[in-house]
């Protein structure tokens, strides 16, 4: 049975390997309720995350207890739940910091907006892109951030601008009461307390692979 | 001391997680070392990465024997054998699939090219892009990928194309003897065995900061 919504741990005890298994366990789940599943046993979802299931009954268990013994979760309550627990159960406001090739692509990305996040204010400091206009938005200046973004009510920002900007626009964002940033230029950022940042390093995939592909290699 | 480049485990038990880990070791051992710093402990690795210093060791572990007790990682060794255990000692001749805004932005993106990912192919089924030349690399068309893949020596293809056309350009690539795939389209994809895929669902960096956020908020 599904348990009320009180966390059972504090925040600061849940790894982010956690919060990415809960991601991948609610893509898995609707999956399997697209294929016309409405139970999944842990045993299951194991199974499809490539995981023990031991591992996702851990993981789950953080957050209350789901699903009951011997009958498997009920895929669209866990599915809520995930929701829930990973604040996705609410639109999120967020802006786009550069619109370059990287900003216009994440800007048709439509996996953000199907998990809640709804990009409404785009910037740059090409005078270029400026004034033009995205699906009813129009590009601003980034010297307008803290202006536009607090009428936009904007809580998170990506920032898509090269590498020597990105500390510059992180300080901007964070000075216009930003609280969350994913950042895929190739720095890291420095923010202060109370900041989140999200480093989103595209290489990382590909050395997963050469690693699989490096050792198939070497057995014959 | 440094161990001989023998694995201590077979491939299959080294999971998904260690290996991501071993690549943000890896960076965080290039950032100490452009601090200056020749020699890091476990549990200064620990700190930076935000782990515990037994699990730092127990990746590294799986691998061999870095480090002496007591006196901790030689950087650049250290460096030279992750590099080694993640198969960045050497050139990934890539292809890639799809030169729209997305295309275009990872084309650009130097994080590939330094860690030994270099892309020497490009296709796509636009006739307005076929042809194009991207810094002396002509777009083709994807028929012709089989034969342009093996002329290139191409062992890895990234898909960056619509979700519609992703498992057919899979097929393709494939077909083409590609077996790493690094797939930006928002859907998994069917591949048969001895083929790799690592998807990059950008959502999910986000939700790690709507977790965060959405407790933060939850703690006045």
């Amino acid at each position: 049975m599904l348990s009320g919504a009180t966390a059972r741990v504090p925040m600061q005890t849940v790894s982010d390997s956690t919060v990415r298994r809960l991601s991948a366990y609610y893509r898995l789940l609707e999956e399997a309720s697209a294929t016309g599943l409405n139970v999944l046993s842990s045993a299951d979802l194991a199974d499809r995350a490539g995981l023990t299931s031991a591992q996702v009954r851990k993981d789950l268990s953080y957050f209350g207890s789901f699903g009951k013994r011997g009958r498997g979760y009920d895929i669209e309550r866990l599915k809520v739940e995930i929701r829930r627990i990973l604040g996705l159960d609410r639109l999120w406001r967020v802006a786009l910091v550069g619109a370059g090739n990287l900003g216009s692509a994440l800007f048709s990305y439509r996996g953000f907006e199907k998990q809640g996040f709804q990009i409404v204010a785009i910037f740059d400091r090409d005078r270029r892109l400026i004034g033009q206009v995205w699906r009813d938005i129009a590009i601003r200046p980034i010297e307008e951030f803290g202006e536009a973004a607090a009428a936009a009510g904007v809580e998170i920002a990506i920032i898509a601008t090269p590498a020597d900007s990105a500390q510059a626009v992180a300080d901007v964002v964070v000075a216009g009461g930003v609280r969350g940033i994913l950042n895929f230029s190739p720095r890291p950022l420095f923010v202060g307390d109370g900041v989140w940042v999200r480093n989103v390093d595209m290489a990382i995939e590909l050395e997963s692979l050469s690693f699989a592909l490096a050792r198939r290699r070497k057995r014959p």
